[in-house]
């Protein structure tokens, strides 16, 4: 494979060919949030997407379901502060958002992706949208910060992430921002994130790659086991990078999804260290487990327990608690040969060897896990498979953030 | 069906022909607290029990399904404070503090029911327990509050439930006690509940009885998500009480059944309302499902979610977090046509009516959900099946407790 590159920064508007936009509407508040997002692209894109698995749905993703099904988009549209899910007239709120942006944009309102994140079950004000809309469309440029912001909720920076590779000698970007922080646990889909490529790939072999790349990645983050109802991660791909069209399972393809994968976990692992109230990014790695589905549901189970993300909280090297994680996970793993381990800048310690408790040094075990970024390392004996999963700790702020979210 | 009383105190030793202990033997290092408890019958009982379902499973439960493939028991020995899991030489442990509790009682080893509650993978300090035998049987009595004192780990109260009813003219009790606090997420058995009745009733019958009861009580509670590794609920039956005995479904089956659910309840209540750092037991009442599964399933999934446990801790009714729950706990149901509301002792309140958000009053919210007992009521179009589950909310204290919960 050739090399290829990431970029710290850029997001959307490291790939050419892509404009983007963040205002304050009037939904949030305060007056310093933005929260109205807006992704253009100069041309016709392929587009695709995936989608939360929660059976309540929020009505701008019904909405962007019809509008992809010829698999093709132009535009990203999305405010936060508000969810639009189970709420008044959800469905022609989210039509109208949509037609105003289009009638500015002079496109059709089906080429328009539609989200929103927020509160749940309070009537979108889609006056106060509508009256932004020209200073929206006005205000697109190649800055991706606004929009990376206008789609936080309570995320404490935005997330960017963007690499660059050649394919068929051409160079081909991809970028993307996402939001995350609480109601965190996707489940075949994501919270959101949107990404840009100036790839030319076929609608299909996008809708392919998405799937692949979100599986290994937004897939296997949780913040606290609650599976949003509008998770969102969407891609478009405006082929203005002229490589030879991806419309097969080869080479060229394989790029592609490294890339992409490299973008997402990125962004993923950024979701999941910006967790609500969160202090450390965890991340539980699963080697040796008979498949692939069983390392990352083995992995996905420890850093969602709530007991072991109080105890990294504590830095408390309590393995006992990754050991009845994994026995509750629902996965094949043989329970009395596991071993146990915990790393981080300041060094490493094995906990738990074989499925029982070794003498060590807590000293060193609360040096390794004072850190902000904590690796807790299981080995099995089943076979030759490994995943990740990416959390956080649980602290008292994820109480108080969610104890009153609504004021 | 005839009338029958619940208890409000008494738990085992409400039951005649029952004998408890509950002694500090040294497990923990507070000498204030019992670590030891035992619960002996006069004669031989039919017994029966269920278990954790986490694959990784304490010695001691492998040891007490060995004891139980009779069906006959004569007593139950519990220590708190190390759960003799994933700790060296466990399943050793477990049958020697066995031993010598059988060689003081003068009973047979494998008539005694073992558990072990408390960190994992710390070896059992089984000399503790040996040495403290001789006074612990010495201090059997008809006094119930040491041995729900000696299982307690970060429970904040004893929990003992007794309750009678006349079958075949003849008065039958039963009684329990339970621990609970952390780690509590008990699928198909149940975190530790240790019950004696007098009734004459067949081991299979016993166990027929047993499993029912803890499906819609223990199993339907969480306080954390994580099902613990020790989980177990297990009954003693001597048949003093003389009633015809019990060995088919009839109506007597039925009349033990509603009396066993009862005290199952209580104690399931009473380990919601008492969950690590709790301020308020929640109940989530779902009606109207399709199914009895449903049913259940739905409520679980409101009461396990951080984000309603959290808003339940701040009195917030951001009903959108129970309607977010519901749609992605696997259940079936029209997420089109929800109702949700709230009730205490302060009144009630209803926020969501064919899920689309409803005006009310805040204030009003505010004063129901501040009380110390919440019940949400979730109103579904689908059937006539309804069930509850118990929770508690989430508060800075949970994360107090389990971030250092060794030391």
């Amino acid at each position: 494979m050739e090399s290829w590159s990431g970029l710290s920064s850029g997001g959307i508007t490291a790939v050419p060919g892509f404009k983007v936009a963040g205002v304050h509407c009037g939904i949030r508040k305060n007056r310093e949030k933005r929260d109205l997002a807006l992704i253009v692209a100069d041309k016709m894109c392929n587009a695709a997407a995936v989608y939360t698995t929660n059976k309540v749905k929020g009505a701008p993703l019904i909405l962007t379901m019809e509008h992809l099904k010829d698999g093709k988009a132009r535009a990203i549209l999305c405010n936060s502060g508000n969810a639009n899910t189970a709420a008044p007239n959800g469905l022609s709120a989210a039509m109208e958002m949509t037609k105003f942006v289009a009638d500015e944009l002079k496109i059709k309102p089906d080429d328009i992706i539609v989200n929103s994140t927020g509160v749940i079950g309070v009537k979108l004000p889609v006056d106060a949208i509508i009256t932004a809309v020209p200073k929206l469309v006005k205000s697109l440029s190649r800055d991706n910060i606004p929009a990376a912001e206008a789609i936080m909720t309570t995320d404490t920076f935005p997330k960017s992430w963007a690499a660059q590779v050649e394919i068929g000698g051409k160079t081909v970007t991809i970028g993307g921002i996402a939001k995350g922080s609480g109601m965190i646990h996707p489940n075949m889909a994501t919270m959101l994130s949107f990404l840009a490529t100036d790839c030319d790939i076929s609608s299909e072999m996008l809708q392919k790659a998405l799937q692949a790349s979100t599986r290994i990645t937004y897939n296997q983050v949780s913040v606290d086991g609650d599976t949003s109802t509008n998770d969102m991660c969407a891609i478009l791909a405006s082929g203005t990078a002229k490589n030879p069209i991806i419309d097969s399972e080869g080479e060229d393809y394989q790029k592609f999804l490294t890339v992409l994968n490299f973008i997402n976990l990125k962004l993923a692992k950024d979701i999941a260290r910006d967790g609500e109230g969160a202090t450390k990014l965890l991340t539980c790695r699963v080697s040796g487990a008979g498949t692939q589905d069983d390392a990352a549901q083995l992995a996905k189970a420890v850093i969602s327990s709530s007991l072991v993300k109080s105890a990294m909280f504590g830095a408390d090297a309590n393995w006992g608690r990754e050991l009845c994680a994994m026995g509750y996970s629902g996965a094949n793993f043989d329970p009395s040969r596991v071993d146990i381990g915990f790393s981080s800048s300041m060094g490493d310690i094995q906990v738990c060897k074989q499925s029982t408790g070794l003498d060590f040094d807590e000293e060193t075990a609360k040096a390794v896990l004072s850190e902000k970024e904590i690796i807790i390392e299981v080995g099995l004996y089943d076979g030759k498979h490994s995943a990740e999963a990416y959390g956080c700790d649980l602290t008292y702020d994820y109480v108080r953030i969610n104890g009153d979210y609504r004021t």
